[in-house]
C-alpha cells in the first residue's frame, strides 16, 4: 500500500481549481449560515442575487447565469414560487420562454440579506491589501477568459 | 420597474464570492468536459482526487475534506462502489465508521484522467504572471483562514 503512484504528480493543494473550490465552499458556508435561519436555501440564494439585479429574467437566462442545468433551475425555481418568492410567468410572444419576477416578499429579502453577503465579503478579505485584492480580481477575470467561460453554455 | 432598489447597494461583480463561484465553475465545467465521456461524475472526481493521495480515508474524513454533507457523501460513495470505483469496509475496530478503499479500476483512473486536470490547470494560468500566481494563492488562503475555513465540520 505504500508503493508511490507512478505517472504524473499533481497533488491538491497545488491545484488552483481546488483551492478555488475549497474558497468557494468557505464563502457559501458563510452565507448559508445567515440565509439558512430565515427560510432561504443557497440555491435560492443564487437565484435572488441576481433576480434583485435583473427581475424578469427568462428560465433560460438564468440557467446560464448560475450556470445551472436548465432542469435543475426549472426545479429551483417551483420551490421558490412555492416559498412565494418568485412568480413564473409564461411569456406571451414566445410561449417556450418562462419568464421570473421577484414577488414582494422576494423583492423584500433583498434588504434583509444583502448585508449579510457584504459582511460576508468584507470578512473574507480582512487584511489583504487593495493589491492584492485586485490581484485576486485579475487572476480570476484571466482564469474565467482562459476557461472559456460560459462558452458552451447554448449548447 | 425602474424603481432603484433602496437600502445598501452590492453588485455582483463587486463580489469577491461571486467571482469565486463562477471561476469555480469554469473549472468544474472544463473538468466535466474530460471526464463524463470516460464515465466519471463531477461527484466522483472530487473523491477520487482525494483518495488517490489518501485512500482508506473513513466516509467522515471524505465529507469533511470534500466539505459536502454526510448523507449525501455516502450516495455519493454508494454510486461510485456500484461504478467499481472504491470499496466501502466496515471498520473492524469502530463499527460506525467505514473506510473507503479504491479498486484497482479507481486506482487506475488516476493515470488517464490527472493530466487532464493539470492540462486545466495549465490552461486557466495562462499568462498569468508568477507573482499573480503567488497572491492568487495567498488570497485564497488568508479568505479561507478569515473564513474559519472548517470550523463547523466538526458539528
Amino acid at each position: 500500500m505504500d508503493e508511490k503512484t507512478p505517472g504524473i504528480s499533481f497533488p491538491l493543494e497545488d491545484s488552483a481549481g481546488y483551492l478555488l473550490r475549497m474558497t468557494h465552499r468557505s464563502f457559501a458556508r458563510a452565507v448559508q449560515a445567515e440565509i439558512t435561519p430565515r427560510g432561504v436555501t443557497i440555491g435560492m440564494w443564487y437565484f435572488l442575487r441576481i433576480l434583485w439585479e435583473e427581475d424578469g429574467l427568462t428560465q433560460r437566462e438564468l440557467s446560464q447565469r448560475i450556470e445551472m442545468m436548465e432542469p435543475t433551475t426549472a426545479t429551483a425555481l417551483r420551490n421558490m414560487e412555492e416559498r412565494n418568492l418568485v412568480r413564473r410567468v409564461r411569456n406571451t410572444t414566445d410561449k417556450r420562454k418562462v419568464n421570473i419576477y421577484l414577488t414582494d416578499e422576494g423583492r423584500a429579502l433583498r434588504d434583509v440579506l444583502l448585508p449579510y453577503a457584504r459582511q460576508i465579503n468584507e470578512t473574507a478579505l480582512a487584511g489583504v491589501s487593495a493589491e492584492d485584492v485586485a490581484c485576486f480580481r485579475r487572476v480570476l477575470s484571466q482564469m474565467r477568459v482562459n476557461l472559456g467561460a460560459g462558452d458552451d453554455e447554448e449548447a
